[in-house]
């Protein structure tokens, strides 16, 4: 299995920059002062380079919701119970969460992936199984996933980008749902930003005072137990993550591999990029961040991987939420690369030399 | 004229913050962490308050764009020459500029009007002819307007949201066309915000430093020549203003007395709504500042508005192409608002009390 692992990001190279200067001539031929829409044309020149065609498709867009549970929540560290997370499952399932609805607005596919619910689904249309375990053991007493398993999340990932790809995807974004996930997320956070958890940690979904010293208090005890490093991703992956981190970390390894960008979603969604540049520090030319979270880590994770968000809506629900926006802003970009009139086609006069 | 415009304002009130209560109280019933949205769940309130009912619908999104000259060219303050003004208008007809595109993107129409583009058009199929004049006059040597062309320009502005509002229109949004009006806008900005010129002038479609200096010096001359104050915002728009920046001012004052929302572009649009604000203050109530313009003085403009952006994608641009943008934000946020299922419809559990 790891060795599958090796191959493929032996297989993930840096996007060729003589692409995004070719992108960015034709940004400048167009009807507007140069770098005058800013973000979009950053975002439009990245996805040419990305993808390695000057006037590369962006038809269907895919989102990619990984569903776990977290042996974690045993110590109290949610506002909410672990059944959720398999109720939201069937919410998705169903259209009616606001992954689904932000989805359609941007004319993205939604996947569901059971990859570590706590639950057994049995047969549910639309649901890709793909349960690696019942849900996280509980990292403050012992480590969140075997080494096999932590590797077999990723593999599950990868397996969702190739999928995703020769199905026809042209972008794909990474969600979670997993109650209690903050907390791994924020454990991998200390590890790989090198901050103390008190500065990383958040409030989830929306815990008190006394709660939120509690929840740091289990990761600073889980982190002393396992001491997980930066220099060892599988093995932080599996000492303090959980199975939703994984299969993130794995379909960034696998759309890097497939030339496809990952819109990054939010606080848990980051936690896995950061497992992934830490396997292969190429993928965050692939990555996009759709926004900066509420979760107090989250801007600290995305400076260590180099990434500006592209929104800051004080969002921090998770689900792809935030990379399903982001993901229309791609479409806004590229349409404007695309759909713009040059100053040739449209007689303009340029400006002042 | 001037009575028109008084029996208007007189119509706008604020809105009524029952509404704003209403509307929290079906997001939270929502299957999300209360409050996970943040700002998608705060324009969609602010929709529901403006628009006076619980579920109103957001099916028709009118961009109105607002061209003209400005005599301050005279004195190069601009980066391009002035007949990218009426080049762009033909753009804009052909559906080649960036406002075109983003429109398109969330499915919004958009409106060219020309309210003082220094050119005879003649009969243009989609141009909207409202010319109340050839361009402004140089307001370094001379008032830009008389007072009757500045309440003109207001009162095309007012006829655009109203045969918009006729015409359906649920959203509007302002934006702009017109060389060199950063410089009346700037010159607005400090009227308004009591800021110094040197510190809300921008680079505009993108000057050096000597021009920047240069303009900095025009407008502090014009504002010498002509004593603008904030408490004589009519007059204001006469003397350093301009006849597009009227016409925005008028199109939210019509907006707000329709009880529509106005999504604010950047600079030109917000000193625009600067005026219309000193005449009505409770047009604020109507306002959802699109984006933070990378031009200096915008931040400050909006927050003399006591408005947040919800953007900052370094725009430059103008048109309108922020607004579209947040056009397509609050599009996203009404969905969430009625599309999402309820704790109760999903057979979610709660928060823990």
């Amino acid at each position: 299995m790891i060795k599958e692992l090796s191959q493929l990001i032996s297989q993930i190279k840096p996007v060729d920059p003589a692409w995004l200067a070719q992108a960015r001539e034709r940004l400048d031929s167009l009807t507007k002062p140069p770098g005058s829409l800013g973000r979009l044309e950053e975002i439009a020149a990245r996805y040419v380079a990305i993808r390695g065609e000057l006037f590369p498709p962006l038809a269907r867009k895919q989102i990619v919701v990984f569903a776990a549970d977290h042996g974690v929540v045993a110590e109290g560290v949610s506002a909410f119970p672990q059944e959720v997370t398999r109720q939201m499952v069937y919410n998705f399932l169903q259209g009616g969460a606001g992954i689904n609805v932000l989805a359609r607005h941007v004319g993205a596919a939604v996947e569901v992936v059971d990859i570590g619910v706590n639950h057994v689904f049995g047969e549910q249309p639309g649901l890709i199984s793909q349960k690696v375990a019942y849900g996280s053991r509980n990292m403050a007493r012992e480590p969140a996933l075997t080494r096999e398993e932590a590797v077999q999340s990723m593999l599950v990932g990868v397996e969702r980008a190739q999928a995703a790809i020769a199905a026809g995807a042209d972008a794909l974004a990474a969600g979670d749902m997993g109650i209690g996930n903050t907390t791994p997320a924020a454990a991998l956070a200390v590890v790989f930003t090198g901050k103390p958890a008190s500065v990383v940690t958040g409030r989830g979904t929306g815990i008190g005072d006394n709660t939120w010293r509690h929840k740091v208090g289990v990761i600073n005890r889980s982190l002393e137990i396992h001491k997980p490093t930066a220099d060892h991703p599988l093995e932080a992956l599996a000492k303090v993550g959980g199975l939703d981190i994984g299969g993130i970390a794995g379909l960034i390894l696998g759309a890097a591999a497939g030339q496809r960008p990952v819109l990054l979603d939010g606080f848990i969604a980051t936690a896995g990029a950061l497992v992934a540049a830490h396997l292969a520090p190429a993928v965050t030319d692939y990555l996009i961040a759709a926004h900066c979270s509420v979760e107090s880590g989250h801007q600290l994770m995305l400076d260590t991987l180099g990434l500006k968000p592209l929104l800051n809506l004080q969002l921090r629900l998770g689900e792809g939420t935030g990379a399903a926006l982001g993901l229309g802003m791609l479409d806004a970009a590229l349409k404007i690369y695309k759909e713009m009139a040059t100053f040739d086609e449209a007689g303009v006069a340029e400006k002042h030399s």
